[in-house]
């Protein structure tokens, strides 16, 4: 499912938010280690990279993406035998663990335009010759999982993303979506935010294509003469509402094993769309979008087909018809342990998914053949007698594509025991050749910055940490994200430019890490590579297959590799750490800056109401219209009120104070303290992020229970910060702002107190 | 010629520069006039008004536009002539002046791809049935005047708007156009800046295109459904170097009458390119712009043509062939003149051409109509004894369009006149509906805004100044123009909001103004409409007709007779006051703004070097790069030094003072000082703006003579100001800038003295 940040716009993948401190290695040269054990560490890991082998990583690529692997189809459950033999083969105690969810695929789908001009949508993806899988049978045509199955005539309205500001700019051109069936082109956001959008403005059914401006031939040359997506290409993918909850539809918060009881059914859970929603190629979706009659499209919205575009509706109806079979499928997640020779309770998890929409090359096979790698190595070692102090587990898990089911049922499934011994949870998903980005727990911070340190990358010989510098520095000096945030994007270059560590970005949603890191409060990574092979241009596809992972992903599985010497580092330093490898600082500094964002924010809701009155006082927005293609005002926003912020800033403040005290303590008792001690400190780590979590849970998503982080409800990949706080201000809801302020501050305030009693262990 | 701000991204359209006073009227009412004369010249504009009907300039617009209007042109000649007649029964002394200017026009134009997939361009306008004069014979086909003659076979390769970043985009990239053909697409600068430049860089040939990105279906629906460049539209123009004097290349600073000696030749004149170049439409450019190989052209250069834009070159090789007529033509001015009833000595010039590329109903003709409105109402107060105290002089320039002959050649043939008489020069050009925009000498600044106060805008009933305020606050709300300079158009908006006066824009060229301003230091404004209907869409080429302009420009001449009301009181209020209406402290305060534009170019010089430097230091331009798509890192500009800007910076605080107290003496004296004052005072007024010349010119294009403004030797319509400096400033040439600060500063100083002696004169 892995989102692509190119034409997501979510910063999920980028090393994008929050500062850090400065960053000195400790002195025993890695964070959380003896001198006499980090030296240990560092000779292992020599070891462990000459055991890592690009061949193997491609000939595991190409063995599992020779046909399509989607849950439910013959090939998804061979690669979960046959990854079960060879985690077993490498030493690994491995077994398959069965669930059982709602999985619907298309029976019958058909999308025509009426009218004058007709046109029936081909809806197909052909093979290329030079694409050897892409005539591998067993395909499923392209559609997205979990709409609303219907068959529905109607007018057809351009909505460009799809998302909220979309709506608005509708509503000002006197356009209405309701009756009709809505085009939106991808981007912007979680596709499942379209359909989801889409019903609540009435529409009736939902399309969404690609459009060649953010995927197409706009960006490059197409498949298979290039990378990018062609006109026949769709992106399939999941519409379930992952932010309300991930994995099977009808058991949130269950883990949903073959007799679990489902406490919902297809017409009451609340995660599946309600109108017939289909995916479309820009082949397919040029006469439907040159058919729109109605207002120019807004500037912003307009794409790179050679049409002029205009927002609808049209005058000719569009037929769409969506007709899925319900069934449950079997999800079959891989699960091998090697068992900690000292902490064996503390468990140090690692996940990749195994399934694909079709052959899955470059999402999920190319994250998950390092994870590979990296098991057998480590097997290797323990057979040679260098065993973790920690367990390890390593997950291959089904079902991601759907809705993060194979994932989310298991941490359901084994949530009790997850919450005594889970230390921490690394995830990958598709990468390509390019940059090191990593999202997560801001306490990890310093723990990546030292692996990206002790790294090189492939192509230019540098570490990995000095090239996401140099790339940060470049991309400010040629404003290449000026359009973003400008202060936080120069606070970036700042640390890049002054060799302090980089930030971890805030995680959303989008791969397996979310029932970890936003249901059970488990410290949690997430690793990629990107920024110069292609993802986008096949992302859920057909082509999305070996030949062009090979061509334009990364050719010779080099930078596969490298994430799997990155990920094995990661979690090997904090399988063999004396103390687990955590700094507060990071985590303090970071919520203080979540403070200052909310506060932004409102500010600047303040400040445009202002502005918008006063452009409304003076008849502005009629005057400067040109009266043959109104525009009508926009609607002035409720009042803003003033939110008392102290009780947060006070718990932030004793973060701060309780974080350095704790780093303090940690660096001058080195990590040299007794046994006793340092099994206590852990002891109350393991826990420690779990302490981020309200019982009671986001407004409207109990499952949601971390009040640091969490998916977007209206952005769905992209992550929000303080969520409760920060889209009840964003709604204009300022009493449940306030609550959930006093919710948040609670909670930090705990995670302060925690901190400091693992401070008074030390001293 | 006029340009089109939309693509040109030239201000020139625009008011956009410089800040002023508070908007409090004098005492009077209308600067410059006693009370009782402001009355009376308010009773005379209501008259005005009465005679001003828009089915005139409709019945004008149609007649003038039935047949081609170029120069040489028959019916060129014809409406010269029939204006004329005009003129004289509207009781206005006229006469026709003729010059006679080398013109050249195609006699054989060819261009095709060779190679795999041949391709021969079409090179033509096509009739459009609903376009009534789409198929009058007469036309010349599409060409570019002045280019260079040439008959050449090479690659291609693609320069995006072939601006000076452009080819250091290039050169990053390892393309060199040496020895190759380069295709420009129109756009940010004047055209003939893209020979100019390709032929300094080597290239043997160049081909100019409109994108749809910047001019096509991109924009709005194309011809004839909506308003914009249909697939077989070309802009047509001139390449002759304005930048270094306008007007007949082979007789500059000299009016080309018939038996004057031509200082140049073809060969010899600098104006006139060395490469053959030619315009071409997007549907001839698509196949070239398809066979271009080599790197992705960068993401800013890609047009929105169905394709991957590379930059080249191209494997097969481009055949271009332009073979013209260098004859010289006649060029045939209409001037009429009603002589003043008091001051008979000073003049009040009034301008428009009536040239066109082809029909020209737009350009020029949609602004000629209206100067001919003013002149019918003006001729027939006159005849009702209602005279004009300051002589009129309206001319109906020919010539423009290939290098701003007409007014240009007239201007020097009368110049050493003109110094004595010319008291302010009105121009105006190609206009559509929507906003009043308006440029030049900041001394009219006040009268400008007096004017915009006291016209009501047809479509919604405020006034011109109240829907131009309101449109910069929209703007500025909305960011739509946030890619600019965000300092100016904040300050901008704050005037807006505040009730202020609006500034004017600095004039670079592209129309009739430019020897007045730059050449003999005539004070001039440059007034226009638009931003509503469509000015772009059909601009230079066959369908800039009059079915066009009266779907799409101004549908019933509406704002054609706005635009006759507002230059009419803005010509007959200079003509009829008491004291010349002008208000010197606007331009303090722009000069003021123009020294921290400099100060400011340097400063980000300065910064800009210490990050590429840094950057270098660090390798991080390798380090950010993809090996596989290798982008050289940026040249490191030469050293910034230190500029002296005291001399400057003293003359504008002595210039800031001498209008304080000269405004102030007016305000007090009111005008009712002695009559033998005031004619002293206004006698200081009439050569006022010549004070801004330096008898040496500019740097190495001694023709422009104005220190405070001139088209950019790069832009070519875009204004510089103080533009010796600030030229050698942004090519590293500080002791050019230097020794240009000091002349600058010398004139500023002499105009600052001679506003003193105007002062001391009222007291």
């Amino acid at each position: 499912m892995h989102s692509t940040a190119l034409f997501l716009g979510s910063c999920l993948l980028t090393v994008c938010v929050g500062t850090t401190q400065a960053a000195q290695p400790t002195s025993s040269g890695l964070t959380g280690f003896t001198q006499e054990n980090a030296a240990k560490e560092r000779v292992m890991e020599t070891k462990l990279d000459s055991l890592i082998d690009p061949k193997d990583l491609t000939s595991w690529l190409q063995r599992m993406s020779s046909a399509p692997n989607q849950v439910g189809g013959p090939h998804d459950r061979q690669n979960a035998e046959w990854q079960l033999a060879l985690f077993k083969s490498w030493g690994w105690d491995a077994h398959l663990e069965t669930f059982e969810a709602l999985y619907p695929t298309p029976v019958a789908v058909s999308l025509e335009l009426l009218g004058d001009k007709p046109f029936k949508a081909r809806l197909h993806e052909p093979p290329i010759a030079s694409d050897r899988t892409s005539n591998v049978p067993g395909q499923l045509p392209p559609y997205v999982a979990y709409q609303g199955d219907g068959d529905v005539t109607a007018p057809l309205v351009y909505v460009n993303y799809g998302m909220p500001d979309d709506y608005e700019a509708l509503e000002r051109l006197g356009v209405s979506v309701r009756g009709k069936i809505v085009i939106a082109r991808y981007g912007a956001g979680f596709r499942g935010v379209k359909p989801k959008l889409a019903q609540q403005h009435g529409a009736v059914g939902c399309l969404i294509y690609s459009d060649p401006a953010d995927d197409g031939f706009a960006v490059d040359d197409v498949y298979p003469k290039g990378p990018e997506r062609n006109a026949d290409g769709v992106q399939r993918g999941s519409v379930a509402d992952i932010t309300l909850y991930p994995g099977d539809p009808l058991t949130p918060g269950v883990g949903s094993t073959k007799g679990v009881k489902r406490q919902l059914t297809r017409e009451t859970a609340p995660s599946i769309m309600k109108i017939p929603t289909l995916p479309i190629s820009y082949g397919d979706a040029e006469p439907l979008l040159e058919a729109l009659g109605g207002p120019l499209a807004p500037r912003a919205a307009r794409g790179a087909l050679a049409i002029t575009y205009h927002v609808g509706p049209s005058a000719a109806n569009v037929h769409l018809m969506v007709k899925s079979d319900w069934s449950s499928r079997p999800i079959y997640d891989v699960v091998a342990i090697i068992k900690g020779a000292q902490a064996p309770d503390q468990w140090i998890i690692r996940g990749n998914h195994h399934d694909g929409w079709v052959f899955g090359a470059g999402d999920p096979l190319s994250g998950q053949v390092a994870l590979m790698a990296e098991a057998k190595a480590i097997g290797a070692l323990a057979k040679a007698g260098i065993r973790p102090k920690r367990t390890l587990v390593y997950a291959s898990w089904d079902g991601e594509e759907p809705a993060l089911i194979g994932s989310t049922e298991w941490a359901e499934a084994h949530a009790a025991e997850l919450r005594r011994k889970a230390v921490v949870y690394v995830n990958s998903d598709a990468i390509v050749r390019g940059f090191l980005s990593a999202g997560g727990t801001h306490a990890l911070t310093r723990l990546v910055n030292e692996v990206a340190s002790d790294v090189r990358d492939p192509e230019t010989g540098a570490t990995l940490l000095e090239r996401q510098r140099a790339r940060i520095a470049v991309e400010h000096e040629q404003g290449a994200k000026a359009a973003g945030d400008a202060d936080h994007e120069k606070r970036l270059a700042q640390l890049a430019q002054s060799g302090q560590d980089l930030p971890l970005s805030a995680l959303g949603s989008g791969s397996d890490y979310t029932a970890f890191l936003h249901h059970l409060g488990v410290a949690t990574l997430n690793v990629s590579f990107g920024g110069e092979g292609d993802r986008g241009g096949v992302y859920h596809s057909v082509y999305d297959s070996f030949d062009h992972y090979s061509r334009f992903g990364d050719p010779g599985e080099t930078y596969g590799a490298v994430l799997a010497k990155v990920v094995a580092r990661i979690v090997l330093r904090v399988a063999n750490a004396d103390v687990i490898p955590m700094r507060f600082g990071d985590t303090a500094t970071t919520f203080s800056e979540y403070v200052t964002d909310l506060e932004h924010v409102i500010e600047s809701q303040t400040q445009h109401r202002t502005r918008v009155q006063q452009l409304q006082k003076t008849d502005s927005f009629r005057l400067a219209a040109d009266p043959l293609r109104p525009v009508a005002a926009p609607a002035l926003a409720a009042p803003v009120e003033k939110l008392d912020f102290s009780a947060l800033s006070t718990a932030v403040t004793r973060l701060r104070s309780a974080a350095t005290q704790y780093d303090d303590a940690i660096a001058s008792a080195g990590v040299s303290m007794s046994a006793k001690k340092r099994a206590g400190v852990n002891a109350l780590l393991v826990r420690m992020e779990q302490r981020l979590l309200t019982q009671e849970g986001l407004p409207r998503r109990p499952w949601y229970r971390n009040v640091a982080y969490a998916p977007g409800v209206l952005t769905g990949y992209g992550s929000k910060t303080f969520p409760a706080v920060r889209e009840a201000i964003e709604a204009g809801a300022y009493d449940e702002a306030q609550h959930y302020l006093g919710v948040t501050a609670a909670v930090v305030d705990g995670y302060a107190a925690a901190l400091e009693s693992a401070t008074h262990l030390i001293d």
